[in-house]
C-alpha cells in the first residue's frame, strides 16, 4: 500500500528529472569492491594476530563496508570509521598528519576540523588510476602502524588485481 | 613548510594509488550547477516575498552550496539543508512523505531515521537523466508549498537548459 | 603577556579590517534591554505563582539572557531558550505552530527541523517598528499559556515603555 | 491554506510589535558582500590550485554562504565553518591563536570553548570601519597559511572595492 | 605528586571561599537512600519477572545510582534514566504527562524541550515533606504501568521506613 | 616500539586478571553468522529489486557488521543500523511496535527512550533456541513491510542451517 | 485546562510524598546571589574595558544566570558557562587545571572528562563556609587571568557582604 | 492491555527464533558482580577520604552498574563511565595510554578516537581467566592514580573471592 501511495504522489513530481546534458563523470568505489577490501584487511590482521573492526567509506566519506572482528573492542567501530573518513577527505594517510602535527605543533587543530576527523595511524585513502575513491580504516592493532599495514595489504591485494 | 613535510610524507606512502581498471562510473553534481539552482530557488522566493536559505546537497547528502538570505532566521539553514538531504537520499519530494505519514500514522518513525532526515515541504531530488545526483531544500516560506515552489522553478530553469 | 602576544598579531593581520562604506544598519537588543525583559517575566510569573526560567535571545536566536528560578526544573532551561530561538527565528508565537501542527499533522516536520526548535507555547518574538529583533521565551509554568502570559507581560512592561 | 491560518493567528497575538524607541543600530554583513567573498576566496584558491570550501558567517556566527569545490573533501566544509565562527566570534585571524597555543600551552583549552571554534589558520575576521560583522574561513589547500592566503585576497578585493 | 601541586594552588586561590551568612538549606537525596530505592526496584520488577534497568536522580536530574540487570536491553540505561529526569525535573509521573499529550496533541512539544525528557510511563518523583527531592524512573517492562508499579513499590518501601 | 612499550607496562598492571571461577556464560552473535545474514538479506531486497542498507548488530546493540548497496541512500546507515538496535534491545520485531504507536498512541514516547531507537518496520531480532543474540536491520526499500522481509528471508536461510 | 487535568491527574498520583524523616540538609545557591555575582562580574570586566559573558552555576553545574554583553562574541556563551561548571564540579579554579597539564601532560585527558569540562582560566568556584555551592565563569576577556579577576571581584563583593 | 497486543504481535513474528545449534559462548559480567566491584571501590576511596563516581561496564562497554558518593561533582559520572569503558574495550589501564601518549605524542589521537574513550588515570579492565569481561572506572580523587588505587581494591577484594 505504501508502494501504491508513492507511485501515485510519484505521477504528481515529476518535475525533478529532467533530460540533462553534460554533467561530469566520475569513478565510484561499489560495494563489491568495498567488501573484498574490508575482508583483505580484517584476514590480514587475524593473520598477524589481532582482532580489528574495518571500515570502507566512499569519495564522501560515507560508510560503504563495517566489520568487527569478534573481540574487537567496541570503539573499534567508530576509531577505525573515523580513520577511513579522514584517509578518504584529506587524500593521505592518517599517519602522515599524526606526524605532521608532532613536527608542528600549531596545527594540532586538525584533530577537530570535523566530528568524524581521527589523526592517527591506521587510515589509507584509496585512489584508482589518481583519482581518490574513498579510504579504509583499521582500528584495534596495538599500534597504528599495525592497523596501517592490514590496510595497506588490503589494498595491494585487491586493488591490483583489478 | 607544510607543503614540503607532506611531499616528502607523500613519497613514502604511495602504495594507495594504485592502476586499477573498470570501476563503474557516475555523473555528479558539480559547483557551477550547484550554485545556480541555490541562486535561482533563492531569486524565485525573493521574488515571491519570502526571506529563505537554499541548500543544495550531491547524491550522497553533502553540501554544495547553502546560501541565507538577508532577514531569514536562522533555523532555515538547518530546516532547507535537512529538506535537500532528504530528498537527495530518498529520492522523492519531502511533501510526499510528509503527505504519507499523514494517511499512515505507523510510519512516523520516518522522522527518526536519521538526524539529517526532514519530512516536511520543500525538499526535491535533482535528477539527470533518470538518475539521482542530489537534492536542493528551501526553507523560510510560510508554508512547504511555497519553499517546493521555489525549489521546482529552480530545476526547471537550471537543468532545462543543459 | 597573552595581551602583548595578540597585540604583536594584531599589527601584522590588520588587512581583515578596511574603511567599507555603506553595509546595511539593524537595530539590535541590548543587553540592558534584554535584562529588564527576563527581570519582568519572572516576576510576572512569580506573582502568578510558578517557579519558571526565562531565556531572551537576539535575532540570530543567541542567548542574551538566562535565569532561572529557586525550584525551578533543570529543564526549564532549554525549555525557555528553544521557545525564546523558535519565536526570534520564525517570528511569531510559538503557540501559533502548536495550534497548526494540530490543525495539519503534515507539518508535524516543523518540530525537528532544527535541534533548537520547540513548538510549545511560552515564546514570543521582540519585535520594535515592525523589526523582528529577538525573542523571548519561559518555561515552568503548568501550561503554555501561563509561560505566555509571563512573556507577554513583560514585552507589555518593558517595550512600551522605550 | 497555510498562510490563512497564520493570518489569523497573526492578528491574535500583536503585542509582541511595539512602536519602540532608541535601540541601537549597527551595520551587518549583507548577503550580497557575503557572496562575494566565498567567490573570490573560493577562486583565488582554485588559481593557486587548491579545492577548497569557503565558508562566511555573520557577526553571530551564523553562516550566510557556503560553498564547496569539486574535489574538496566533506571535511573542509565544516573546517571552513568553524574558522570563519572563530575569526567572527573572536575578532581576530584563526593562525593567530593557533601560535598562541604553541607559546602558552596552558591556554590549549581555547579549542575547548565551543563546538564550533576552531584554533587551525585560514580563518579571518571580516571588519568594516573597525566593526566586526562576520568572518571568513577557507579549507583544504594543505596547509593553513595557504588558506588564510585566499581568505585575505577576498577580503582585499571586496571589501576595498565598497 | 599531583596532590602536591594541587595543594600549592590551593594556597593562592583561596578567595572563592568566603564566610558567608545566610544561604537558604533544602534537603536533597543521599547515596544511601537512592541505592534502597533502585534496589527495591529492580527486585520488585525481578518479583514481577521483568529485566530491567533502574536510574534514580537528585533534584537537578543528576544521576545518583544506575543499575541494569542482566539481560536487560541497553536501551533501558536511557529510558530509564529519562525518565527519572523527567519526573524528577517536572514534579510528576511521566505517565501523566503521556497521557495529556493524547488528550491535547497542541502539547505534543513536551517530548522535545530537553534532551533528557522522556515522556512515557514509568518515572515518578521522589518528594519528602513535599519537597522534591530526585526521581526514579524503570525501563524494560512490557508496559509503562508495569515500570512504574516497580518505581511506586521502591518508594513505598524505602521513603515510608524514614 | 608502541608493542614494546605496552608490553612492559602489561607487566606493571596485572592485577586486572584473577584466576575466578564461575561467571554466567551466554552464547554470543559470531562475525561469520553475522556476515552471513548480511549478506542474505542484501542480496533478498536486491532480488527484490531494492537497494539497501544492512545492519547486524550483537546482543548489546553493537555493530557486527554494515554494508550498504549501490544507489542506496546515506540515510540507510543509520536507519538499518537502528533498526537492528532497537529490535537487539527490545526483543521484538520493530514493526510491533510502530503498529502499538499507532493503537496507542499514550506510547509514542517509546520513539525516544534512546537515539538508537527507532520505531519504523525492518528490524528483527535474532534468537537462537529462545535466547536474544541480535539484531538484524534492512533500510531503503519503500516499505518497511519489504525490508522485514529481506531481514526475515536472511534469518530463514543463515539460522536454519546451524 | 492543562491546570484542571494535571490536578485531577495528581489526585491519582500521590504516592511519590511520602512523610519521610531525616534527610540531610545543604546550603543552595538562591538565585539573586547567582545574579548579583554575574552582574558584578560583568560590570568588573566592563569597567577593565572587556565585553564578556557570564555564566553562575549551582553545585550541580546547572544554570542560575548566563547574561552576555553587547558585542562580546557568541563563543563567550558556552566558554564561561563550561568554565562555571568546572570550578563548580572540581572545586577549584580552572586555571589551576590548565597549570597541572601544563606541568604533567599525562593528564591532558582531564580536557575531555565530560563535555562541559573547560581546563581554560576564568572560572571559579563558589563556596560558603567551605561548602561548594556553585561556580561562575567569564568569558572574552583577552587572557583567562582577566576573565578570572572579574570572577574574583564579583566573589569578593558579593559574598563578603552576607 | 499492552501485554496483550504484544503477546498477539509475537504469534505473528515467531521467526526469529530458531533452533539453532552450535553458536560459540562466553562468560559475561553478571550485575551481582558488578555491584559488589561499584561498591567496594566507592567505600575503599570513602576510606581514603575522597568523593567519586564508580562506573562498571560490561564486555560491550555497556553500563552494569553506575553510583555518585555524596559531594562528589556532577562530570564525575561521566568521566568514571569513560574511564571504565576505555578499559573495557581496549583491554589495559587508562593510566598506559596517558603515560603512552606523553611518550609518544603522534598517539595524541587516542583521545578522539570514540566519544566514550577517556585517556586518563583511573579506569581498569576486568578479566577473568585472560578472558576481558569489563572495565571499572573511578572518578573524582585528586589524582588518577587514587582513582586507579580504589578500581584496584575493588578488584582484589571481588574477584579474589571468587
Amino acid at each position: 500500500m505504501i508502494k501504491q501511495l508513492l507511485t501515485m504522489a510519484a505521477a504528481m513530481t515529476l518535475a525533478g528529472s529532467v533530460q540533462a546534458t553534460a554533467l561530469p563523470q566520475q569513478a565510484y568505489l561499489n560495494l563489491d569492491t568495498a567488501q573484498k577490501l574490508a575482508s583483505a584487511a580484517l584476514t590480514q590482521c587475524a593473520t598477524d594476530g589481532y582482532n580489528v573492526s574495518v571500515s570502507v567509506v566512499d569519495a564522501s566519506g560515507i560508510t560503504r563496508v563495517q566489520i568487527r572482528a569478534d573481540n574487537a573492542g567496541p570503539h573499534t567501530l567508530e576509531s577505525s570509521r573515523k580513520k577511513a573518513y579522514t584517509s578518504a577527505s584529506m587524500g593521505r594517510p592518517t599517519a602522515d598528519f599524526a606526524d605532521l602535527i608532532k613536527k608542528m605543533p600549531e596545527v594540532a587543530g586538525l584533530r577537530d576540523m570535523d566530528p568524524n576527523i581521527l589523526i592517527l595511524g591506521g587510515g589509507l585513502p584509496i585512489k584508482v588510476a589518481g583519482q581518490k575513491i574513498g579510504g579504509i580504516g583499521v582500528g584495534g592493532a596495538p599500534g597504528g602502524h599495525l592497523d596501517q599495514a592490514c590496510a595497506q595489504a588490503a589494498i595491494d591485494k585487491v586493488l591490483s588485481q583489478k
